[in-house]
């Protein structure tokens, strides 16, 4: 991941109970760093739609995560995390993220959350709005990789 | 807290994740082992309205909670719960709970837990329903002390 | 409790996984917040020592923690945290804290915790040291009650 | 992933809070129960090492952990989980999951974590043992593809 490409940045300090057996922070806890900083990208790009938004028509589903560890987390640590999307097909997103010791920049792990738009009944996959793809666009500047459709959603 | 007045008793096993950097299990997970454990209880008693039920006319409420801490628990510890509700009044109950490691009977914690039936909507107190308080009288054979209403609910 | 009294705040903003079914934060996370606010509080005083602080001849331990509930906490809250060590006895100390929305100044919770200087492998209370008493009596300026043993320790 | 080539099961209840504000189990929690999981299949095989275990020699750090998910859980599943170590290499080893719901047998989720001993000071990556190596071949009855370093370990 080249960090130049990410634009949003969030800043998280770890918790004390978040601190495991070992005195780092247990592996569980970074994918909920990188949840807290996705949902806040959604919410600086001006995007409605988080991972909680429920409306009648549709549903993002988290299908795929995936984490790389470099090095651990611990007490009283300020982390700074990049986040981005980095690409939205049809009906699909992928957000990329990294994190990194905000004091030391020390790499501690990475992230890859693919994201589904869905319908909340039937649960099938459903387009991604162009409205989505035109917020991603602004905020990210070209540098995510968009399929446009061709018929407007 | 008399042991012999509890008829419900559940088991749980210690999750590794639940233990903090001091080898024990980290004390805000008592917490929720008790809530477990009455969960538990209110299905056994046969209620069908736990701390997670919202119907349309109530909806029970958590007010007060209270641990004592004696005995640390920690890896592979099996605990033993014991859980009653204690008392019923015009609108709350108690719920009275012991936690036993379950091999050496060393006692680890004692919960107090005040619920408070109320309007969804309105946000107010309502009367607990006969019903409930006939399940828990039936189940605790006569152990609860049971307020009950002069008109029925 | 009396919020003139409280010199120490925090502000904690609720994270979007702490929600349960409700739509409210799930009350086991309530004294995970009063935590984070009692670990800093010990920061702030100037205390070396704080709930995980595991020297050759201490270890704090918490041995009572209750929660009042009052209103909850939902999505993007942000959340202001008064705590203060309001008594010092012999081996043990009281934390007391007040929660509230820092938007809206609604009552949250209340939490008191009781927590006492042990030694680490007889885990028998141990006095508390006349340092920490000095802290926290500075830091407060007169307003915690502190029994000050006749003996230095 | 084949199932057929799973021999160690494990069965999770879900617990109440895991509950998220969807109603379904979050995302986050899927990642523990494989934890668990992952945990009870290093002493079922007979290894005195898991994830917890720090020697004076060795420690099993998790470098890379991936989910896919493909239904959620929600209230009172039953989730059996299968676990293997599908493949040992010079210093790292590779475990597979799958999840399902006990009772429908639907397909939860799958998970991949790698893992690697390394020295606990210097944090390089050292030799997984042989005795580890044959611990593994013996419980999976060569479904797990184990790379035999020349040289005793």
């Amino acid at each position: 991941m080249d960090i130049s490409k990410f634009r949003h940045t969030d800043q998280i300090q770890v918790r004390n109970y978040e601190i495991d057996w070992q005195g780092i922070v247990h592996n569980g806890n970074y994918l909920l760093y990188f949840e807290i900083a996705r949902v806040n990208y959604f919410k600086e790009i001006g995007s409605n739609i988080d991972e909680r938004s429920i409306s009648s028509s549709v549903r993002i589903v988290l299908v795929h995560n995936e984490i790389d560890y470099f090095n651990s987390a611990t007490f009283n640590d300020q982390l700074k995390i990049y986040t981005r999307v980095s690409s939205i097909k049809n009906s699909s997103f992928v957000c990329e993220a990294v994190m990194f010791n905000a004091n030391t920049n020390i790499l501690i792990a990475k992230n890859l959350a693919t994201l589904v738009w869905t319908h909340p009944t039937t649960k099938k996959s459903v387009p991604v709005p162009n409205e989505f793809r035109r917020l991603v666009d602004k905020y990210e500047g070209g540098n995510a990789a968009i399929l446009w459709p061709k018929i407007e959603v």
